[in-house]
């Protein structure tokens, strides 16, 4: 049955999961066995959205994949989530300061409604449907816009005391380094994320100082041009010069992963997100700085470096299944 | 009853803590409110020992405090211990390489022996018995040597999944800083520890170039006769020049609490090790170095930082608590 037909679902086991990105809302149907039944998208972009406009993207987005019984739903969103997934904090593309988002929407769509970190959801789909199930001690970073972190420790998400545990991608690299959105210097995802991809490239093309005939092929005909994207798929290409871009984004991740691996000694660290579409190209660097930047290394076993294997659908399965597990834990 | 008499203690709940350090090795009797019932302290250095002399001073040690009927002997060592408390996989003072350290102190004293990271034993007293008690998310950092880390989570102590978790002084602080025992640069225990308050004094005396009369006084009349001590004395004395270097080392503190906040989000970050005997004029630039490092400052809350409440012998009550409980979870 292909996506977006309106054959009925009537499983009452089945969830509903949104994700809200920075340009795209996605909404889907997910099962137990974590299989996107229906999935809806919209192209909304909720850049420095107000919060009553996000909400309204949210609502069609659900109405458009799901008009059936009562449901749980789930939202994975970016940004500061309390502990009981009813209220953001704070989020980075939408004006959400302190927002009471599960109310706000059960009172819209009368039905409960669970808000989850976008890669906490992420990491718990990985964990339950993905490559690295049953985990006992799962580290999970999304490398995008930022990088997003979640943990999912004795089969539950690490929520922290405060449900901000995971914001790996504020960590401090490099004292006073690349000034970071958040208002600090020389944060991880300054190194290891979409726009590092774009930074690191751009760079190499100033100091170049000439146009390089493959990219110019590819239409990056001069610095600005550079994309992350773009990046990685010349790197994926067999292209030098962007192997070697990926390259240095991947051992700012290993050196950072190093970090988490001191801190926390994890049993798998899994990679997704749309940079880590360059696959082995970011992770064998990563592997090589995680181990030559770890402490006592040769005395010690640590975590494997492996890639998501769910795609860009984990957030709304991890959701949607968080919900689920949550209606039922109240009812 | 003074500490060292020989009166009997019979409690069968009764057990034998044990802390390895690089210049003491202490013994003593703990019963299960945590009380040090007796105490013995060696001063082998075991700085470069080799298996066989650890293992003597641990055995005489514990024969120096007990000798009643058997009880759980519970020993805390710097360095990586596995998961399931036997081997120690490396340790920083003696010469231990994946030692099987639990069976043969078995087999010398004949009783259960739970071998246990020191910075983990100390998080697990000051959970059980001091300050912090039944916080449900617990970092503790021991500054001495180096930075020691626990984590006691959900009342568990946190191992990770190879028994190393918790290497919070090999986090990245400075890349390429400052050389590291270890073999890396710029680990953060290179800038917040003993060693780092003097080296931190050493270099601010000259820089001046000339002596400074209070410091004198108490002895230090060269950078050479700087001791880490020597600096925390002085400063709770009063002397300015002292305080400012404590203060440094405090905003190094934070700057790197800063970092696991983000990570772990845990509910409360405690301090102890010598170097806390600074107290507040360590803590309190700790604090303001936290808060201005820390990402979503202003929609967040996070985890006080709090000095530990047992002092030096936490480690000692930490180990002989996890092998009661370890020796009652095995009958």
């Amino acid at each position: 049955m292909p996506h977006g037909e309106r054959a009925p679902l009537t499983d009452s086991a089945l969830a509903v999961g949104v994700d809200i990105g920075g340009t795209t809302v996605s909404a889907g149907v997910v099962d137990p066995a974590g299989r996107v039944r229906r999935l809806t998208q919209s192209g909304t972009p909720l850049r420095q959205a107000e919060p009553r406009e996000a909400e309204d993207a949210i609502v069609a987005a659900v109405r458009g994949v799901w008009d059936g019984p009562e449901v749980a739903i789930g939202v994975g969103a970016a940004g500061f989530v309390d502990v009981g997934g009813r209220i953001v904090r704070f989020a980075p593309h939408v004006n959400w300061r302190n927002e009471p988002l599960a109310d706000r929407l059960r009172a819209r769509l009368g039905r409960p409604v669970h808000v989850e970190n976008d890669a906490n959801a992420a990491a718990w789909a990985e964990y339950r449907f993905g490559a690295v199930r049953e985990e006992r001690r799962l580290l999970m970073l999304t490398l995008g816009t930022g990088i997003g972190g979640g943990l999912v420790y004795g089969g539950r998400v690490e929520r922290g005391a405060h449900g901000m545990a995971g914001e790996f991608g504020h960590m401090n690299v490099v004292p006073g380094g690349r000034q970071c959105e958040c208002g600090n210097r020389g944060c991880w995802e300054q190194y290891a994320s979409g726009p590092a991809l774009q930074r690191e490239a751009r760079e190499r093309l100033l100091a170049l100082a000439r146009p390089v005939t493959s990219w110019v092929r590819a239409g990056i005909d001069r610095p600005e041009a550079v994309t992350g994207e773009g990046v990685g798929e010349l790197a994926q290409a067999g292209d030098p010069l962007a192997r070697e871009v990926v390259a240095a984004v991947g051992t700012w991740l290993g050196r950072g992963v190093a970090d988490l691996v001191a801190a926390l000694d994890p049993g798998t660290v899994v990679v997704g997100g749309g940079v880590a579409q360059a696959g082995e190209l970011l992770l064998e660097p990563a592997r090589a700085a995680l181990h030559s930047h770890l402490s006592g290394r040769g005395y010690r076993d640590h975590a494997p470096i492996v890639l998501a294997s769910l795609g860009p659908r984990a957030g709304l399965v991890g959701a949607a299944d968080l919900a689920r597990l949550a209606a039922r834990a109240n009812s």
